[in-house]
């Protein structure tokens, strides 16, 4: 059993920007060296969440329309009112995501479906510069 | 430290259907010769998700309810324009509750709550067969 | 590689009472003597949920708004007539935002962001002495 933790670096436009992160984290395992494993994704900072979803472009618009219905920008947030930086439901939409995910491989090969991709999600209010800590677990 | 992976098969009938697979996992790990470790469950697809709830029959029917009330099937989806399958809600739901659950096990044994069951869900609107990977760490 | 479970006990109000475990979580990995690894932490119940956030009073009182919004306790629910309880609101919140989750640590420091605290929701309408499974594997 073998352990090694990288780094992936994203620029993101914020507001929902949605970054396909698979090949990298695809070419992360392989640099490892590891066969068979976990991969722990986790996103360092609290408006930036992780998740699968078919990576289409309509679908990801469908995608930013839910969290614009169901936990809406243009409401009151007291948060708004601590720091005043407008990003309130940039926080909440993130803790409700979520900022871990873990993903088996075996043979060096993700076991993703065919239509599923790793995306980073950035629900900040402006562009950002991300880190995302890849940790790889196997032997 | 050892490292084994299995994979489960189950039948669905989609539209939120909810299978309850606690006994199917504990059976791995008990297969898999390992005492403490975590087992990952990782849902291969991009229409199904996984998490825990107390399987009980009139709980599983207030979920759905929540899913129909937040994340609606009957309104508009631009996914549905690109393939014409009708189910952009499943993937919108899918990818909010995610592919991705870790249990640590000690001494053979989940560390779930006595009214909590792991669930997969198939949000998809057809009937389907799908793969969960169950990847097993621990010594 | 070395595996250490350890578990954590916490008091909460209940009614989505939100408890910054942070420094338990710290703590709890240094005691382990592993370096580099990934804690697994895992919510025994079926009423409480993990996740992270910036743990701000203000950015936690639109936490819980937003449950109030979007998955309200005062609606009807099938799960109150079984039980008797009037919890089925707590139950399909836990759900949605899960039991697990997983953070990588780097020469004994969590990879949280500055803004980041690792945080149990109780979402029970009723006080409760919860516990928490912590599982540290690495080397």
């Amino acid at each position: 059993m073998t352990i090694v933790t990288k780094s992936a670096t994203i620029q993101t436009k914020g507001n929902c920007d949605i970054s396909d992160i698979t090949s990298e984290v695809t070419a992360k395992v392989n640099e490892s060296g590891i066969s068979n494993g976990t991969v722990t994704l986790f996103i360092t900072g609290s408006t930036g969440a992780i998740t699968t979803i078919e990576y289409e472009p309509r679908l990801l618009s469908d995608f930013k329309n839910m969290w614009d219905r169901v936990i809406p920008q243009n409401i009151p947030y007291e948060h708004n009112k601590t720091w005043g930086d407008g990003n309130g439901h940039s926080h909440v939409r993130a803790s409700v995501l979520g900022p871990s995910l873990s993903i088996p491989f075996v043979n060096k090969r993700l076991t993703l479906g065919t239509w599923q991709q790793i995306v980073f999600i950035d629900f900040d209010n402006r562009p950002r510069t991300r880190e995302i800590v890849l940790q790889i677990m196997g032997e």
